[in-house]
């Protein structure tokens, strides 16, 4: 089973593929970030994520797409922005068949650190202990993304279950 | 010149196909609405907007898209799930590599009534006036979209002029 979370962003769209083995075991297969130019036309920069959203999948055939809900609490401008980068990554979800799951970030950061208010930090350290790997996916936008796809696979394999113990044993 | 006006909507697109002649005259080819079932994930509704604003485009061909811009006295979380729609529907546009532009709902009321604060009947009523029809357009959202195209005919023919004595002319 392989997911597909994102991070969504205007700007930098994070992306992480996690495998999960039949004994349950998060792998991380890759992970990176989509930059797309301030100066380019709204729509130029949605053609680019979703360009990359859909070579990702492409390449990778992943079986399910997790994706980030919006945090609301920022300036409304943005966050309408923000909209329009998710809906083209819902799209290219979509269009792929993929089973497509939304989480709040508050959902995220529980999940992978056992508290929903967790700081960027937190979460960066939890995911490079869960995955096992020497150093935080870098930038935090990826890293947030590798959390989003961690967050469906405990969802998917114990839901009721929550935070790091949970994700030990899916 | 071919112009694809479009007021996006979550629940109901609008869309609206207004010829240029080579004398400026205005003439409506086809206008109507896009809708989707509430109880959809939002995903597949984007899908279905994606898709319909497609075969629109295939379709007709038209040299250019407007897009209405997004009002932001409403629910902040209606707004931001108007900006996945709005999104979706700027990607079919760069897709096909259309010129896509962008108006705030106040330039379009302006552009076709001259005043920016004007009710939607006024808008429906100067459509149909400046479009020579039988009929207002309906439903509403057609209506808008159709006024968005004309907006567009005349920024790109008049800049400067607003109004309906531009659009007369134009």
């Amino acid at each position: 089973m392989l997911v597909l979370g994102i991070d969504p962003g205007t700007a930098v769209t994070g992306y992480g593929l996690v495998r999960l083995s039949d004994r349950g075991t998060p792998q991380l297969a890759e992970c990176g970030v989509v930059r797309t130019r301030p100066r380019d036309p709204l729509a130029m920069r949605l053609l680019e994520i979703s360009s990359a959203v859909q070579d990702i999948i492409e390449r990778w055939h992943p079986d399910a797409l997790a994706v980030e809900d919006i945090f609301y609490a920022r300036n409304v401008r943005t966050t309408v922005t923000l909209g329009h980068a998710r809906g083209v990554i819902l799209l290219a979800g979509a269009v792929a068949g993929l089973a497509v799951h939304e989480f709040p970030p508050a959902e995220v950061k529980k999940a992978v650190t056992g508290n929903g208010n967790a700081t960027k930090d937190q979460v960066q350290y939890m995911v490079t202990r869960l995955l096992r790997l020497a150093a935080a996916p870098s930038p935090v936008d990826a890293s947030d993304a590798v959390a989003v796809a961690l967050t469906f696979c405990m969802r998917a394999h114990l839901p009721g279950l929550t935070g790091p113990t949970a994700m030990q044993s899916c």
